[in-house]
């Protein structure tokens, strides 16, 4: 007898559904999780219109993140066993009351937290992570700028970089958002619709790492108030990757850029960004000096609303969903 | 009574003259020394039309490395005592029979090398180690494109990553300078006005760190023959610096894009970088593991035409400068 999940599948005419489809089994170095909730990104709606693809050989469903509980342990998975309550990343699969997911790709639910607080953090603390504190090295004194401070990846970032000893400015789109911006740790939240946010930041002394999602024009202005020896990297270009550029400040600031994606790593380069994000600020989780921040949370019946909330960039943090699987 | 010196001096026409003018003096941790030599690098042409002045409190002069020896020492100067033999990068002010430079820029001439050939070295490889080996952090087994093989730049690139383990890469304009460059040392040297440099480079297998001075639309030609983590690095845009790109293999292929110069930096910088050439490279100098190549001696009075050398671009290796001081 084949066990079967509820998953939300995209169907042809990119509207979602609730189908029920075969558990995944764990093979090699997977655990199979049971998902008690899991985080919505920016990713989802890109994949939902055909534009995110999982990558080869992970589930074809939507979903970066999960928490829940290992249901089942793979062959030549380490550490976990099962009834362990763990965050996971995923390269897919998420929207589901199951999903099997690397053993090196996994962390454990912080103490006092919620099944839908874990599910809120883990894909955002390895992107920040990999991106900010490992590949731009980000260091203690530095100015950091993230764009978009009260995105899931925004609260995460100004929260990491606070806790790492930075000045942390942020951009954001409304004076509530500046005021949960400043509330959650950055030091400067910048209205970029009645604010230069190059200026601000030049006059803030110029930032020496900056973490964009946003690419197109920032790109520019990024490069304009970078420090000497500053660091841009883009994980997304959600205002499209073709620019115009004068590429002299690189030479004369030495500025480096760069960028990356997570979902498409192999399972030993989340490894090391799992571990370098339990080693730096993990622990800061259930010592309530990194905070969830979830603004939102649906029933899996609901994802229709979860992405129209996404999509209307109103949050202030993390949406999640509940699965119900008891 | 004022000790003088012939130099060449930048007339109000853009004319070179040789003219007598006060010797410097150290002061502080620079050394004074008599040189016997310089190197003419592309910089100098730019900086006789205006395009590149000399860092405040530099010389006005041109000239970026000289070889000589230590006349005096200033009162903070460590390691060089009066009479060493010294190749020194110069933030201004070879192209004179003597220049001040700071004691942290300066190498030992190697031993068995004539003053030319120490005048051609200097500049070349502490650029290449400081880009190349220190912010790309070229490692053994990688493949290395450097456009401009025969420049001076390109023979010391092409030595330095070929003795240092890799696949080295490079364009040059002509099979001479393919001939040239591979008995130097290049695996491959590319016709780039008979050859599509992309085509042959992911051919080889794509390029893990790629030294450019060309800018303009070979910027986005970099990006598409490097590697997954591949970094690209500029130190000049003869083509210009303004370019048009997508960006989307930033995130794709995790690359990285920096630019630096060298003249500008602080000289503790500049230390660490002669200290970076004198542990990884500089001893192979004296080894034959990495040679001078010096394509044409001029005297002082004929600086004319060795800048209308450099201008033609036929030359293979350096262009050195003798300036007969006794």
């Amino acid at each position: 007898m084949t066990l079967t999940m509820r998953a939300v599948e995209v169907q042809d005419d990119e509207a979602l559904a609730i189908v029920e489809m075969p558990r995944p089994e764990p093979t090699g170095s997977e655990v199979l999780v049971k998902i008690k909730a899991f985080g919505v990104n920016r990713g989802d709606l890109l994949q939902r219109i055909g534009k995110y693809p999982s990558p080869k050989g992970a589930s074809p469903l939507m979903g970066l993140e999960a928490c829940g509980v290992v249901e089942a342990v793979g062959p030549d998975a380490d550490r976990w066993a099962v009834g362990d309550k763990v965050c996971a990343l995923l390269p897919g699969g998420g929207y589901a009351e199951y999903a099997v997911a690397d053993a090196g790709s996994c962390l454990p639910l912080p103490e006092g937290l919620s099944f839908e607080q874990g599910a809120s953090l883990t894909e955002t603390m390895m992107t920040v992570w990999t991106n900010v504190f490992d590949v731009c090295a980000l260091k203690p004194g530095e100015t950091f700028l993230v764009h978009g401070g009260t995105s899931g990846i925004g609260v995460s970032a100004i929260q990491m970089a606070k806790q790492w000893g930075c000045k942390v400015l942020t951009t954001v789109g409304s004076p509530e958002k500046q005021s949960a911006a400043t509330t959650i740790g950055a030091d400067r939240a910048i209205n970029y619709k009645t604010e230069d946010f190059v200026e601000v930041v030049k006059a803030e002394g110029g930032a020496d790492v900056i973490l964009d999602m946003v690419g197109g024009e920032y790109v520019a202005k990024n490069m304009d108030c970078l420090n000497k020896l500053g660091r841009l990297v883009n994980i997304a270009y959600m205002q499209g990757p073709n620019v115009e550029l004068n590429l002299m400040p690189f030479m004369l600031k030495r500025i480096t850029m760069t960028g990356s994606t997570l979902r498409a790593r192999i399972p030993e380069e989340k490894r090391q960004v799992r571990d370098g994000v339990e080693r730096d600020f993990w622990h800061m989780v259930s010592a309530d000096k990194i905070n969830p921040v979830v603004y939102k949370e649906f029933d899996m019946d609901d994802i229709e609303a979860a992405h129209d909330l996404m999509k209307s960039s109103q949050h202030i943090g993390k949406i999640v969903v509940k699965t119900g699987v008891e």
